[in-house]
């Protein structure tokens, strides 16, 4: 990197008079405030890379040597099972033990990704004032749900601003639960009694997924039924089986606002994960793994820029009317086509 | 092309003893006989595209030359509204006029589409022993009941046989109706009474790809309110209010084994469309567009297969190892990764 930053623009706090005044940041000196905890800096570099900005490349090279520290946590389950009052209660659990703690929320179901809409804001809300805590939320790729392309580069802000853990919540409806468990160390699966959770979630491949199984609303009837309907289906086999392999833990937690029943024994499965993640070398594996994904998203998704670049174009049309007239066939032109790329 | 076609390994009838032979054909040879009309030689070559064979190329090469020449028809709407009925009534009205006609099925809850799942028979039904009419049922992309990316290539395959007019039906869903919008010349919404297809027509943007409606099943009550709905929702502007524009005329049918009331005057409509399309130059530019898009769909599947080659490569390994060891950032990695393609 050379120092001089490509100059962004960046609003600044609304003035005395109402008016937002403009001023410009470079990439270099919001990674260092980020660095220092600045949450302002935080939230410009998160909108920086949610907005494809000109800035993404630079910002991306930036942070690139400040990352690989957080622990990356996955929450994921259907509407209704709790899962922003489970993050919250989370969130203040790891609070407590001194961890900077950073949230990705994902779930249009959540009162957090309401944010989403409002656009860059960071959204505190309980932990509104706690510097220690940064809460963001991602807009969705589409109502069902999917991780917008953007969260492992909020996800490597966050990393880079000293986050000890970043938390992404998604409601898991479609492919977001298998995103989450793409990105995250450890992915917990939350299922509530009696909403027929269990058999969903052999039908969804929850299953295949889940490093830590939480039965939220323990105190609920049905509860054991729930835990006991997991625990046969973690028997009936696939990878947790075999020797050596994580066996997920089912914990039953009551998370409200006033009562946290079982968050701390979350927290011991996520270590005892955290612990096997490095002595299995499957840690290391996901984690490769995640940014060979990334890589090969990024090339496509570049590539199908250069392919928007052509459409339209002369290059495209005169292909295009060669096809219409029989003189070539879509094959050939598409190779033509990637020629000119 | 050389005439030296790549060999292809197709499947011979049943024997005597139902074994069933192999025996090679090749590709010119295929094309030369589907020109003759024989039947085996269409689904073959059908089989060749559809299942991305290694002389896929050759094939698209092969046909090119004779192609241009089909009418496409698009038939869509929602499960229940008669599609197959009306398919085949089409069929019936078109072959009495001498025209061959050929029908690709993506409909899954079509009983012509059916025969997806049984591989690459071709399906004949009330039609059997008309050697003017190919029906073939195309496996659909999904539950959703998307288009199979290569109906283009199987519509190119009818064309070159010499169909006079391609009818592709597909249950409008999620983005089928789209997808049939941009390959066909004249696509024919149908709409039954009672089922609220009126407004949800509005709200899928049917109203923007229909060139005809067809409210079928108009005997039943309800068939005038639909009519009076649909043409309100036609009044209110968009593309239909243009000077030049092509205002979708609205017809009623009562399409069924033994009664094919309207359906002559579907046909009638479709001609003046066609007119329309010949007149007005959009008939071209709809072809140039189709062409267009296929050509890009090829090109980006093109370099997604190249990725695909790449995943798992040590290339790929080592650029992710350096990503998470902070040395690189996904971006930088991906130019990389672009680079050795």
């Amino acid at each position: 990197m050379t120092s001089e930053g490509l100059a962004v623009q960046a609003d600044a706090p609304a003035g005395p008079t109402g008016r937002r005044g403009r001023r410009a940041a470079d990439v270099p000196t919001l990674v260092e405030r980020a660095r220092e905890g600045d949450a302002r800096s935080v939230a410009r570099l998160i909108s920086l890379v949610e907005d494809a900005s000109p800035a993404l490349r630079e910002v991306a090279a930036a942070l690139a040597p400040h990352t690989g520290h957080a622990q990356v946590l996955g929450l994921t389950g259907s509407p209704g099972v709790g899962k922003s009052t489970t993050t919250t209660a989370l969130v203040r659990a790891l609070r407590a033990t001194g961890k900077r703690v950073g949230v990705l929320a994902v779930d249009p179901s959540s009162p957090f990704s309401g944010g989403a809409l409002l656009g860059d804001r960071v959204r505190m809300q309980d932990h509104a004032g706690d510097s220690g805590v940064y809460i963001r939320s991602m807009a969705s790729r589409g109502h069902l749900g999917g991780l917008s392309w953007s969260t492992p580069q909020a996800l490597r802000v966050l990393d880079a601003a000293g986050c000890d853990v970043v938390l992404i919540e998604t409601v898991g409806v479609g492919q977001s639960e298998l995103e989450i468990a793409s990105l995250a160390d450890t992915t917990l699966v939350l299922v509530a009694p009696g909403m027929g959770d269990g058999i969903q979630a052999a039908k969804a491949g929850i299953l295949e997924v889940a490093d830590v199984f939480v039965v939220n609303k323990a105190d609920r009837d049905g509860a054991d039924t729930t835990v006991r309907d997991l625990r046969y289906m973690l028997s009936l086999g696939g990878r947790h089986s075999e020797a050596g392999q994580w066996r997920p833990p089912i914990v039953k937690t009551v998370a409200s606002r006033d009562a946290d029943n079982g968050i701390d024994q979350v927290l011991e499965k996520i270590e005892t994960h955290r612990e096997w993640l490095a002595a299995s070398g499957e840690g290391q594996r996901r984690r490769s793994e995640r940014a060979a994904r990334e890589i090969e998203a990024i090339a496509l998704a570049t590539l199908r820029e250069r392919m928007g670049d052509v459409h339209g174009s002369a290059a495209l049309g005169t292909l295009a009317g060669r096809v219409v007239a029989g003189e070539s066939d879509p094959y050939r032109a598409a190779d033509e086509l990637l020629d000119e790329l």
